[in-house]
C-alpha cells in the first residue's frame, strides 16, 4: 500500500514540474475526457486523496471548488497542505485496518459501506487512472509525458 | 496485491464488452498517446502483464507483434490463454516474495535489478495508466468509458 502512495506522490511531483513548462492557458484549457483540464485533474487528484482519508478518519472532507485554485502554484500549495495529513495516515497504515468498515451516505441518500482496504486502493487507482489521461493530453500538446513506470524509481529501497 | 489484480481483470473484461459496441475500424484507428489504438492498448496490457510474470518465473516472455492479433476476438483469446498462468501466479503470491530479486538485461546491455514486489505493482499501475488513456479516447468517440471506480465492486468480499 505504502509503495503505491510513494509512487503516486513522486509521479505527481514530476507532473507539477512538467507543468512548469506549459502556459497557464494550456493548463486550464478544457479537454476531452476526465475532469476537463490538466490543472483541474491535478487538483482533483489531491482533493479526492485527502477527502477519502478524511472520511476514514471520520472528519469533514474538502468541499471547495476548483474556481479558487486556478493556478499551478495554488494547486501545489493546496496539495502540500493536504499532504502532511495524508502522509501521516499512510505511514501509520497497517494490515489490521484492511477490513474496518466505512459507512457513508451518498447524495441520493443511499448508505454505502466500504472496507478501508478498498478505499485505500481506490485512492491509488484513482490517481493512476487520471495520470493516464494527462499522458494523452500531453501528447496532444506535442510534449512527452512523465514516465508512468513504477520500476526503476528505487521505491523498494525507500 | 491480489485485490488490484482482480480489479484490473474486472475492468479489462468490461472494456472488452465496451469494445463490442465499437466498430473494428475505430478499435484499430491510430490515436494520440499511449500505444496508439484502443485494441493495441488491450493487447499491450495483456502482453505486458504476462511477460513480467514469465520473467519472475524465469521463463521466456511474449515476443509476438500486434500484427497477428488485430481483432477483438483474437486479443480476448490471447488474454484468456495468458490469464491461467497469471492467475495461478497471483493466487500463490505471498509477502515473503516481496524482496526477491529479478535481474535482467535491457536491450542496451544494462543489467537491471528489481524486487518482485516492485514488479507486481508495476504490472498493476501499468494497466490502470493505460486504461486511463482509453477513457479519454472513449470520450473522443462520444462514448461513456467504463467506470474506473475500485470501490463498489465487492472486491473486498471476493
Amino acid at each position: 500500500m505504502k509503495m503505491f502512495f510513494h509512487y503516486n506522490w513522486m509521479v505527481r511531483e514530476e507532473w507539477y514540474q512538467w507543468c512548469e513548462g506549459i502556459s497557464e492557458e494550456e493548463l486550464l484549457k478544457k479537454r476531452t475526457g476526465g475532469v476537463g483540464s490538466i490543472l483541474q485533474t491535478l487538483f482533483h487528484i489531491a482533493d479526492v486523496e485527502w477527502s477519502w482519508i478524511r472520511l476514514l478518519k471520520g472528519e469533514d472532507d474538502f468541499q471547495e471548488s476548483f474556481d479558487e485554485y486556478r493556478s499551478l502554484s495554488k494547486v501545489r500549495e493546496l496539495d502540500a497542505q493536504f499532504r502532511t495529513e495524508v502522509e501521516e495516515f499512510v505511514a501509520n497504515w497497517d494490515t489490521s485496518m484492511e477490513h474496518k468498515r466505512l459507512h457513508f451516505t451518498e447524495k441520493d441518500g443511499t448508505v454505502v459501506t466500504d472496507q478501508w482496504g478498498e478505499v485505500m486502493r481506490h485512492i491509488i487507482a484513482h490517481e493512476i487512472h487520471h495520470i493516464g489521461q494527462l499522458s494523452v493530453w500531453a501528447r496532444e500538446l506535442g510534449k512527452e509525458p512523465v514516465s508512468a513506470n513504477l520500476v526503476g524509481r528505487g521505491l523498494a529501497d525507500s
